[in-house]
């Protein structure tokens, strides 16, 4: 008999361990710094808004953390994650390509982010936090923490960011099946919000934004913290059993890929997914791996690597990054995940290291990569997601014009069961691309310029 | 190390031949009849809507039928399903008793539906068909067999019980972004639709109305054959694959159930689940099989047994199954799955041999229960799947109360991703009960009653 279409792992066999990519780093990484002093930030600084025991991990630079036993138990729910070899796409694309695709859609949540939502939770459990406090863009994230929340019995509030909590109502009442309270941004709720809406009361919202409200939120009521679904380090951490789960299911065929693909909005199902492979490579190995964002929101390609604010009201550490500048506005793409000015300091780093690459997709060719997907594999992908299947696809095409029989790894981020309301614009010709004007990007650019180099 | 939460089962493990109780029913069933002439239907009168391999199963004695090659290969993008261990539930509860679930919520539809959407398509396909109709209630089958004639190239169109069209429009994009067609029922397109419109223009419409469209559609449309998604005894063979599976699964942890319990509304993942057991049971295991039913539409705890048509427009041939009658308009309930006035000849014909037992709960208190499983064991189910759990969590109440270590395993048959707005309702203090008059019953039963006897 042939491989299995699916490669499943055991839970005995599942990664006892996180990797942490900062021990491995050949440049190391600079710090986040404090916008008062441009100094670093200590630990301290930080403990306003996260409990001290993922501060240590946010700041350690040890190989291997091993996963608590309480967490481990809640990703079992779920994890190890299939593996799955896409045969029918393959098929349809005449390649001599093999595609294995990592299904993170198959969570309580829809997607890879329980993966740190489950030990961010019981972090703050442990520590003493009675009450969660997060933007969302897509709904995933946010939907990710309010089922973790729910599991170690924290009280969760979501800020959305509008144009998905208007996309996607049903987002909203999946975070309140889990006890959660979700309402739009910018929100009259704080500070923050009531000035976004002041400069523009119709915004679409921004992370950015959403962010700045749920930090506010968190620093000003008791037993409160925050908590963030990407960009910082030790969330990049919590994803790698994405990639070491993968690194162990290919074993068990015999092969090992020549490209890893994951989309980027913050960073997180990409490092999830690319880490492990890109310890390989610092290690020796020969592997390409790919990030690709939206071109309506493009960060790795069209974006300098600074010193920047997380969020738009500035309360944030300023973080070493490529970004677009905290008041960069992203069109209103489908992708709500991937609509994020800034990028994640590790993956900025790898760039910077030419470790990794970037590529920039435009939506309508990433929903024709997602109606394929449908055609042939059956799962609905999340909008994020489309962006890593149309660079497979791409590689696949690459791969039967130049006669090789490449092995392609993407993840899969989500399905996208709470997202149709884009397959049916899409469908419906309502969708278009959108022209990013070099000006926009100047204009955010210039608010940061004497901010500190990095 | 303890058992494992999720018990999983390799490709090559999976089953490779459906089973068919047929062979072993103690009392046989009663022939379906041809309304026109009183005499048992014959393949030929049923070749206006199915194609002829399908009606060979369909009247099939033999116990054991192989699953075609090509229908496998679909069946391992999703199957075997997990079968886990609902650990978190059991603490809630405090409970001796291990409950385990076998997980259908991970097709590409979100349900067991796709079990026999696929070689349902397969046959078509290899008969001729070019194109299939089938109604929907909660939208579950609709969107398999739409997944299920993309991928075999069939055209689809799908008739959808009004409620549930306006109550799930997302429904309706799934079956878009896989290349069907779906309307609401009772449409303006067919004669049955246009009665049904007449006599009255809110009706919310029912399972009866949607097949009468679909089987007028099929009948009248060149190379357009008719698909059931429940019912017929072909459908309960091929949803075997869950009960097969999950004793393989159980067989591996040294577990054998107690107690096995499946949601009926038409009867096909209730027969999935629970056939394999029923086969246990009639060679010598001691084993307890109950389906459970909505209140609202009790076939099986009050209904007769009789000979009935399958749709309102008496167009299918009488069967002989527990039947509200077959104008009778059950209450618009959430789970719309179970909204169907007769059951399952197999289904109903085990109940008359005591072979399964039945029982109907109320919505509010399957809500409950389907709460309690999104706070312990995070997967949001359908609320046809909450029936199924709200049985299960009282007997393993009982199983408390009585100190007994019982072992129970249900079919989760879906989640409930796409059935928000019932969780909305109910958490928003908007579901009610409904009252089910005897005068509603009898008056349906009445237009009957000098139907033939089985």
């Amino acid at each position: 008999m042939s491989d299995p279409t699916k490669i499943l792992l055991s839970e005995k066999d599942m990664p006892r361990q996180w990797y942490n990519i900062l021990a491995d780093l050949p440049n190391g990484m600079r710090p986040p710094l404090h916008p008062g002093t441009g100094k670093p930030v200590t630990a301290e600084d930080m403990s306003a808004i996260f409990p001290m025991n993922l501060i240590e991990q946010e700041m350690s630079s040890q190989r291997w953390i091993d996963i608590p036993e309480p967490v481990l138990e809640k990703l079992f729910m779920y994890r190890p994650s299939p593996l799955v070899r896409a045969r029918n796409l393959e098929k349809a694309l005449g390649t001599p390509a093999k595609i294995y695709y990592k299904n993170e859609g198959v969570s309580p949540a829809g997607s890879h982010k329980p993966n740190t939502a489950i030990p961010q939770a019981y972090y703050n459990k442990v520590f003493g936090t009675q009450r969660l406090t997060t933007e969302t863009g897509a709904g995933q994230w946010g939907s990710a923490l309010s089922f973790a929340c729910q599991q170690f019995g924290l009280e969760c509030k979501v800020y959305m960011v509008r144009i998905s909590f208007d996309q996607k109502p049903f987002r909203k009442l999946m975070m309140q099946t889990w006890g959660a309270t979700c309402v739009a941004s910018p929100s009259t709720e704080t500070q923050a919000g009531r000035a976004a809406l002041a400069r523009d009361p119709n915004t679409p919202g921004s992370l950015g934004i959403a962010i700045s409200e749920a930090i506010e939120d968190a620093v000003r009521t008791p037993h409160t913290k925050y908590s963030l679904g990407s960009v910082l380090n030790h969330v990049m951490l919590h994803q790698t059993v994405i990639g070491l789960e993968a690194q162990k299911q290919m074993a068990m065929v015999n092969a090992y890929p020549d490209i890893v693909i994951g989309c980027a909005g913050g960073g997180s199902n990409f490092c999830g997914i690319a880490l492990p492979y890109v310890c390989d490579k610092i290690h020796g190995k020969t592997v390409q791996v790919i990030a690709v964002e939206p071109a309506a929101c493009p960060t790795m390609t069209r974006a300098p690597f600074v010193y920047d604010f997380g969020d738009t009201a500035m309360t944030t550490p300023l973080l070493p990054m490529h970004s677009l500048g905290h008041s960069f506005m992203p069109p209103a793409v489908h992708a709500g995940g991937l609509r994020y000015h800034g990028m994640a300091p590790i993956v900025s780093q790898l760039l910077l290291d030419k470790l990794i690459e970037a590529r920039a997709y435009p939506q309508l060719k990433c929903y024709a990569a997602a109606m394929l997907w449908c055609r042939t594999e059956g799962f609905i992908p999340a909008p994020e997601t489309s962006h890593a299947i149309a660079v497979a696809i791409d590689e696949a095409n690459r791969a039967k014009e130049e006669g090789k029989e490449k092995t392609i790894l993407l993840c899969w981020s989500g399905h996208g069961l709470m997202d149709l309301k884009g397959y049916d614009d899409y469908l419906g010709g309502r969708l278009r691309d959108f022209e990013l004007p070099q000006e926009e990007i100047t204009k955010a650019l210039d608010e940061i310029k004497d901010y500190p180099k990095p």
